[in-house]
């Protein structure tokens, strides 16, 4: 039984790694519950093998604080961290919201783990730090890296300063550059923004952009199930980089607004705007290639098509 | 005549750009003098279109007073930022000085042009952003980036704070990738450490590590001049990122060792020690491919092991 702290855990993604990993772990949950919520974590509150701790890692005293209340559970093995900012818009307005909630939790809790030796992180990175492609398929070999949000740059600065722990004191790093990800309890995202906005009004809904803007999208599920699967991987690397997502070219704006207003409120207008962005930051086509991970054997059992169509039937019970 | 912000302007690469646009253009330099010296632009000081100020630009608070008094001289039209941390391995035993130094000067530099409106910016970034690639010739798309010291970590993360910028409110930004630059008037390096280490024993020379380690050299006239070649030329892109170096696959450490002591204390012994690396997030074998600036028409006319021995000779007069 491995005793892990995961940062960010009472959020979307983290608290369904807690679920997976609690049934064969001790399982320490650090969260500063800006866009968690204890109510993600209320089930496993009382499990014997469960503390929740609640610091903002960002700082240098709270992540102290994290990390010496953590280890009275016993000796840390492992680290995931999956604390960033979420809200992409808001980060290209104001850059302290990135360099604080995406970087410098990563700077802190790296700082942390020299300190109390401990040698193994997992980092939630993302598709962002590849900026816009373009039609290129990208690999994890693609470069130059040319973010174009301050999410996506304080991603980028997150596993660089990995990478550089990695040679001085990390055993193992698994850095995991996300797609999108779908699923409840949904948080933020294209699909809980249209359904929150069809609640608010019934009639109409008006998409940013053109709706072709085009993306890959992985259920929740399947990512915690590849993630697991990396970990578990023996690898020679110190550093190991992967897409996850699934393998196929995405879907448009338009797909899932379309197959949202069919689940919620079937008789709505739907209303596009111009051009293939939808804000400043905001990546208008994207493929990824996932062949370093099917190479190690895993792949993706639902499209980016079915994912989003399970997911809005997720979220549209989540919020009604 | 352009008004232009020199930022890290009294350190060594800093010091002769200021010498070679102040002939057709109004320069203010801005250097924490902590690396740098007032005695290396003292030959500036009395010219009437130049300016210097003494401010700590990683500092929020001292970043604004430098852009507000700079902007005094006049409405600036581009930045250069050549300011970081230049001893890599005190980065890497402690990462706040990388932080701060090597990362908080460019996001501080980017908060103010974006106050002040100043659109265009030319940053010294580093071939340490893409860590150890052993015998990889390395292009601008080589990838994934995984440096493996905080410098390189927090000069990759400039570079994605700018890329972020140049979609938000930037005109043009030029990511020159150094590779070690070499001339005078030196203030580290390894031809630097090899002559103040024979001042003090003329009788011998240890080198760290076994002399194998083997890096491309550029004098820095020769960086100058593709710098200013690449400003000058227009692209369409609103970041353009570029290595430039030597054209060969560089010179071992046994060769600067063995030609500091021809120059310096020929009599001197040479001691080596073991293993590839000097210290840790060293890179111990480089090699760049400039075949994008060279297709763009710029080449050096030094190779690697010429600029060694002019540089040797440069160093030797400067120390002595």
């Amino acid at each position: 039984m491995n005793n892990i702290l995961i940062i960010g855990g009472a959020g979307f993604i983290g608290s369904q790694l807690v679920k997976k990993l609690l049934s064969s772990n001790k399982i320490t949950v650090v969260d500063n519950l800006s866009r968690g919520s204890t109510s993600y974590i209320e089930e496993f509150m009382e499990h014997e093998n469960f503390k929740f701790l609640k610091f903002d890692v960002s700082n240098k005293n709270e992540c102290n604080s994290a990390f010496s209340e953590a280890i009275n559970f016993g000796e840390i093995d492992e680290v995931w961290h999956l604390a960033a900012n979420s809200d992409i818009p808001a980060g290209v307005n104001d850059s302290n919201i990135d360099l604080k909630d995406t970087f410098l939790t990563t700077f802190e809790i790296l700082n942390c783990m020299k300190v109390y030796n401990i040698k193994v992180i997992h980092f939630a990175s993302s598709s962002a730090i590849y900026g816009d492609c373009q039609n290129l398929k990208i690999s994890e070999k693609t470069g130059p890296l040319l973010p174009i949000s301050n999410y996506g740059a304080m991603k980028l600065a997150s596993e660089a300063q990995i990478s550089a722990a990695s040679e001085h004191f990390l055993q193992r790093a698994n850095i995991f550059r996300f797609p999108n990800v779908i699923g409840t309890p949904a948080t933020h995202g294209v699909i809980f923004d249209f359904i929150n906005r069809l609640k608010l009004n019934k009639s109409e809904l008006t998409v940013l952009g053109n709706g072709t803007q085009q993306k890959s999208y992985l259920h929740v599920s399947e990512l915690i199930d590849a993630m697991l699967f990396i970990k578990n991987k023996h690898t020679d690397s110190k550093v190991e980089v992967f897409n996850i997502g699934p393998d196929d070219d995405g879907v448009t704006v338009k797909f899932i607004a379309e197959n949202v207003v069919k689940r919620v409120s079937p008789k709505a207008r739907l209303n596009f705007g111009e051009g293939n962005k939808g804000w400043i930051g905001d990546v208008p086509k994207f493929r990824y290639s996932i062949n370093k991970l099917k190479s190690l054997g895993w792949k993706p059992k639902l499209s980016s098509e079915n994912a989003i169509i399970i997911a809005i039937d997720e979220i549209a019970n989540q919020l009604t």
